[in-house]
């Protein structure tokens, strides 16, 4: 029997969600593994744990941008903060939940633009426009996707997702799970790769 | 001319504090640097980040203690959560001030101590009795430690090293200087052996 997949959960507007997104799926490939992405809405979160966005809070404010920018350039990928940070990301999220079931990849694929176009190119991710004009060249119609991510079905299945997370004890983004071990935090995948490796310890 | 020594700064009653000071002076000496230890009061910068003990917080809290545990696992040290965690570690960081100026590596030793002690041990490292105690092998008479945390100048002294902390940014334990570049937590320790064999990036 094939390994089970990670689970990949990120909130489409987290800078650390954008972080791991660009390496997640390598670090999976290398241990035969691979991995499954679930978009939630962090912000729902905040309420149970108390937590606020980091770019809000006095010193660690400044400090997450930095390490942000820093742990970029370490990486080796462009980072830049959209204007107004944060958001609630519903429009990409309700997206990829309108996508994933009948078209895996694609859905993906999608993530990865909607990440780059906010966390590369400092645009707005959460707009519907923005991401309808990324799944363009994915094949998707434009106009299809805009009616889809306003469904009653997709907003409802984006919070049934969000809230499946929470009650498996999801807080932050991204947060992953390796055969149901949790690991939080981009600052946690040299940690994922290990315990890919090594089978826990 | 010499390169500058790190800064170390860290709470007695931090957990991920006590991680970082297992590995902290190997990582900087195979460097060619020195550590300056500075203990402070994380407590004092809670008012103004609006954090709370990560054991305290909703999910949080089930998900930090599994990830000391499996840190200190992965580390190779022993890993034990005092009993009525957290409090304000008043008695440790005052024999620290009180002994640094004229023993400096007595100091250290004994914070090594406390911090032995509180979490490797799960013993109350903020009781004075227990610091005098673990003073004493050190060659420190115990009535003088418990008499010299008691004076004014000493108290003052942690107070105005907690200050000088917070100005300088640090909001969290563990939290580390390098040429002034800062790194908070346990987890930046491998970017900070990076950082010192390149010189950053």
């Amino acid at each position: 029997m094939a390994a089970a997949p990670l689970e990949f959960y990120f909130d489409f507007y987290s800078p650390y969600g954008y972080l791991a997104s660009a390496r997640i799926d390598e670090i999976a490939s290398r241990h035969g593994r691979e991995v499954i992405w679930r978009p939630f809405l962090v912000g729902a979160t905040f309420a149970l744990t108390g937590a606020r966005p980091l770019v809000d809070i006095p010193l660690l404010g400044d400090y997450s941008l930095h390490d942000m920018e820093r742990c970029a350039r370490e990486q080796g990928v462009a980072f830049q903060l959209p204007e107004n940070f944060p958001k609630a990301a519903l429009a990409p999220s309700r997206a990829f939940y309108w996508l994933v079931d009948s078209q895996p990849e694609t859905a993906r694929q999608l993530a990865r633009a909607v990440y780059h176009a906010t966390f590369a190119e400092g645009r707005d991710g959460t707009a519907a426009d923005l991401v309808a004009d990324l799944a363009e060249p994915l094949g998707v119609d434009r106009q299809q996707l805009l009616e889809g991510i306003q469904r009653p079905e997709v907003k409802e299945r984006l919070k049934q997702e969000t809230e499946a997370a929470v009650a498996r004890g999801v807080f932050g983004s991204p947060f992953i799970f390796v055969d149901d071990e949790p690991f939080w935090g981009n600052d946690r995948l040299e940690q994922v790769d290990r315990w890919l490796a090594t089978g826990g310890w």
